[in-house]
């Protein structure tokens, strides 16, 4: 029940069947449920085009040692909606909810209509769809499991504003796909099912660079005009499993993630200038290429001085700031933009839904986090305003549940 | 100063130039901006893919008779914003604003920073971009212009729950791409140019399918299900030129937009079988034809009886009570789903974000919209929580600006 975490197939009945390198894995080969009646539709004007790679049948594996949308290279849209339990729901409550949302989520991303699905037509176009669930504190407890030590609120930071508007919850749904329609529609189904069980806390639309519209596999930018995601351990390499993969009781081939909205003032990062912002980070804003290299991916030299003594890569610069001597604090980071349109004077309420993923939050995330909370140029324009920790239960065979380690 | 309307060209240095169908439309030649380095820099993760086409270097035409964005075959991302003006700004501060936004639009669009660009990366992937500028009726009277007759708050409908917060408005900018990131940029760009003269008042964010998800031209389907847009002009038609330009005085070239924000119960229309939903539309789910043909295309027969002598499509249906005996009535529709995200108990807050060119709103909308709102089925799951009226100038040459018929 391995899953290969990015493989990735486009089926149309009857078409020229490509693979896609996405994210470097080679592409899988199972076919995707057949694309329904928005591809069979003729064009209103005109003729058709010449039949391109279309790929809202691109499908990712549902099933198999670990969830999805983690080790899959980034859909364009992610949604993160967080649930709260109602008061009454039980344990086995949980058991019947986690199966019917297996079940929707097997079905959706390969596709197909949910069970009972109220508009089926809106489930032919997957595009890369992935589905992943992530459980809190409250419901590892009200499941009598026995919760991992990091699985509460992070410790306090002096740099945090925290809304409980955008913090903590029981159960996390991050829903992401290459179009905005499968991520709605797939919210609603889910919702649906949770209806009985839990209400919504909070959720936080986000979005990358559309499918398609850069080389697969260029790093993305965030709002600050920065290359972000460079010095990220890479899927499928023995370094990205160590730093991801659980190996403990029923969280064995799941992980963590945490989920923190963070603000960033773009009005007071423009008066800034180019020069500023490049020490502040560490990194060109042109290529992200670090301050002591020409491309993206040189390895940055932190001891590198200027001709005056100065090192070239500031002390205090995030990159500095954020990279450990220990190996082992290590996280996978893979974020999103925000960009809520506000009424009034302001011009932009924007930011970044940042998302890392590991196996230990406390030896791995909060080592890093108290760093950056103690000094980090970045944080004279960023401020944190909503977090959220959630274990992430490994994947499950066809027939399973996402859950059954540690509810059954 | 004509504007091959859905003209369309894929430039990247060095790449083979490929053109693209969309819409119909033969593509036009001029090279895009080079796309800069979020294309230049190398993959994170293994070899590069095959050279797909990449369409983030996509542009569409600014200069032209008509402003784009009309005739534009839609693009899968839709930002509606409409300001009000400062009370000082007076008619020579709109020229200023006009040739700033002018400029910002013309670069933008092209795949160029603008002028003073903070975040000059985020420019480099138009996709399709294209702006749109709106005058509501204060406008036209700080401009000491001639306002149409039209140019008002349509007459109050039995149907509306119209929302402030959703309505009028002195100008509006609809930004739409097929990349995210390129309407969140232009936006920021465009409205830091604004704040000297005017404050934010609305905006609605809206989506369609994905680029390249589908195949280009598949009429789009909202968030019942149900394939929107079939019986719409199309453009580069006499038909579309008829319906769409307006002729007179400083409008000629132009047109107007209704934009009408519409909620729709997801819930009660869950509750109501296929069959009931199709007659309230009058057309079938699957694919969008007339409950009298089988194709979307086949023209719906409303003097078709059942065996028993009732009307195959019901008279009280949405495309029958839309669909007029004077051939003077008809619109252009050219929509966006949107879809907020609730917390608490609900568990979706969706509708469309229906938008409407025509030439003359009291002549081709309003009969429209009074005939809904004494009859139609669709209004049992429907409500129109926002409206609003704009007068959409013609375009432009280089060197000119948008509003120029109107400020010169
Ligand atoms: C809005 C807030 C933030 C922004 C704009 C931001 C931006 C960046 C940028 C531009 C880089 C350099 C390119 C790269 O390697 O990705 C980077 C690196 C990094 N960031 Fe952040 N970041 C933010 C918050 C955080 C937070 C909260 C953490 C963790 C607590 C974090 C951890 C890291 C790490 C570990 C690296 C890689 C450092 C290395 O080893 O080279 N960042 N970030
Ligand atoms: C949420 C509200 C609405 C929904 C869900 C909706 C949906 C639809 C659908 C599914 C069709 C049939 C397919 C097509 O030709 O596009 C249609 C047709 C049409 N609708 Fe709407 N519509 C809405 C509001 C409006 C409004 C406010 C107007 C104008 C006042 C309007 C005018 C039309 C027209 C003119 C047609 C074409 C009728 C024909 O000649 O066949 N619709 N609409």
């Amino acid at each position: 029940m391995t899953r290969p975490g990015k493989s990735v197939s486009s089926g149309r009945a009857g078409s020229t069947r490509r693979q896609f390198l996405l994210g470097g894995a080679v592409a899988g080969v199972g076919a995707a449920a057949a694309i329904g009646a928005d591809l069979a539709v003729s064009s209103t004007d005109g003729p058709a085009a010449e039949p391109a790679a279309l790929h809202g049948g691109q499908t990712v594996q549902f099933y198999g040692a670990h969830q999805a949308g983690i080790d899959t290279a980034a859909q364009a849209h992610g949604l993160f909606v967080a649930l709260d339990l109602l008061d009454g729901t039980t344990r086995e409550d949980l058991v019947r909810m986690m199966r019917i949302l297996t079940d929707d989520a097997a079905r959706l991303t390969q596709g197909s209509p949910a069970l009972a699905d109220s508009e089926p037509e809106l489930a032919t176009v997957p595009a890369r769809l992935t589905v992943t669930f992530g459980f809190g504190p409250r419901f590892v407890a009200r499941a009598r499991g026995e919760a991992p030590g990091w699985l509460k609120a992070l410790p306090a930071f002096a740099v945090d504003r925290l809304l409980p508007e955008f913090s903590d919850g029981d159960l996390l749904l991050q829903i992401a796909a290459d179009d905005p329609l499968a991520v709605a529609h797939t919210a609603r189904m889910l919702l649906k099912d949770t209806r009985s069980f839990a209400s919504v806390r909070w959720s936080q639309q986000g979005f990358r660079r559309a499918h398609g519209s850069v080389r697969p596999g260029t790093t993305m930018r965030n709002l600050f005009g920065q290359v972000d995601g460079t010095s990220n351990p890479a899927p499928d390499t023995p370094d990205f499993d160590q730093v991801v993969w659980n190996r403990d009781g029923w969280l064995a081939g799941g992980t963590s993630a945490v989920v923190r909205r963070i603000g960033m003032d773009l009005d007071k990062w423009d008066r800034l200038d180019r020069g500023g912002r490049e020490q502040s980070v560490g990194r060109y804003l042109s290529n992200g290429a670090p301050l002591t290299g020409t491309d993206e991916f040189d390895e940055p030299d932190f001891e590198a001085t200027t001709p005056i003594g100065f090192p070239v890569i500031p002390e205090f610069s995030h990159v500095r700031r954020a990279r450990s001597e220990n190996t082992a604090e290590r996280i996978f980071r893979r974020g999103y933009n925000y960009d809520d349109r506000p009424i009034g004077e302001a011009v932009s309420l924007s930011g970044l839904i940042f998302v890392s993923f590991q196996a230990d939050v406390d030896r791995q995330f909060v080592p890093i986090q108290k760093r950056l909370d103690q000094l980090d140029l970045l944080n004279e324009w960023t401020v944190p305003i909503g977090s959220a920790v959630f274990a992430i239960p490994p994947g499950c065979a066809e027939g399973g549940f996402v859950g059954e380690t540690l509810l059954t």
